[in-house]
């Protein structure tokens, strides 16, 4: 477990825009589009691996990818930040909505989404 | 500031998925495409306004985003958690690296790549 | 008007991946995966820009733009053809649809989707 | 092999924004945004398949699919248009490049790129 937290991080992205005048370019809608950007810079690692691969990275592409995962979480911090919205908090909401949502006994072992189940 | 953290998030998504046994459908490369699906899913909110409008989202727009938000971050962490990647200390890397590549003298109010500076 | 056409265009891919035996990464899942990536090489040029400079590129970037757009019309037929679907009918089709779905008369000026205007 | 072009689909989506103003949205920039969420929405029906499923949709699923894939040809029509861009003569362009890029005897069964082979 790692010593340093969101909140430390999103401040430290605060100061970083702030010094650099690049609040005007980070609003939601672009930032919103950049995180999309690095999503799919973390995909280009994965598109033509089978998935088994893709849970065996070498250490080279373990460390590119750790790089793309941060650039992510970055930008996923930085726009909650612009739009004052606890990210934690809304993730901690969320697994309690999915924890009802996904009941185990009718999720076990199965993918599909649980509006499918009760149809 | 919240009182959950990443790490709390990450042992309940892996006892979330350990319970219903989703492992097998979560390989990094399925967990990447879960990821971009996401994040589509909140640019779907904010695609047709104007960067100013996303700016200024009225407060039931702000909770469907806030959700979107929520459901980015714990694909994020359960990758990383596959991958066995420590995102917080990749996160404090990564930006500690970009505070170095874009100087604040040569990068206010200035949206170019640190590449296109020095050319 | 370009003397090309789809048609063209997805035999001479099939023939590219023929010859490379790359049918066998050229699953629908990895060209999706393929697909998303090159839309967001696409979505690069415009992250940072107002929406007013995005109809103002300029010449280099334009030629830029152009090969992002040509390797998403690429991954685009080479996926329909793997799933035996043809893109062209299937566009028409969504074209009546959607001139129905959006009748004029309640959709202008309005980027709101139909089914928020009947509510 | 379909009766309808690029051409036609171009003219017809132009006068389909036209007539609803909606030409005030159609920025290059939010037509990309568009465009992602459309691929994201294909995605959506491969992200926890194999890819062995992935060949073999059933055929509920292959209607499905091609109208995401329809969704995704008319913004990428839509965008090359209001971009003054020529897109089939771009992706014919592109496709001469690439089979340059990687010849035959050095990618046979190798997902690797060009770049990748020299080093």
């Amino acid at each position: 477990m790692s010593n340093y937290d969101i909140d430390t991080l999103k401040h430290r992205l605060r100061d970083f825009a702030d010094k650099r005048d690049w609040n005007q370019f980070h609003s939601p809608k672009n930032l919103c589009m950049a995180l999309g950007v690095e999503v799919a810079e973390l995909s280009e690692h994965f598109q033509w691996l089978t998935e088994t691969q893709s849970r065996n990275l070498p250490q080279d592409k373990l460390n590119e990818v750790a790089t793309e995962l941060a650039d992510t979480l970055l930008y996923l911090i930085r726009l909650a930040d612009q739009l004052d919205i606890d990210l934690l908090l809304a993730a901690h909401d969320k697994i309690e909505h999915n924890e009802q949502k996904y009941p185990v006994e009718k999720s076990r072992g199965n993918a599909k989404k649980y509006t499918e189940f009760s149809q």
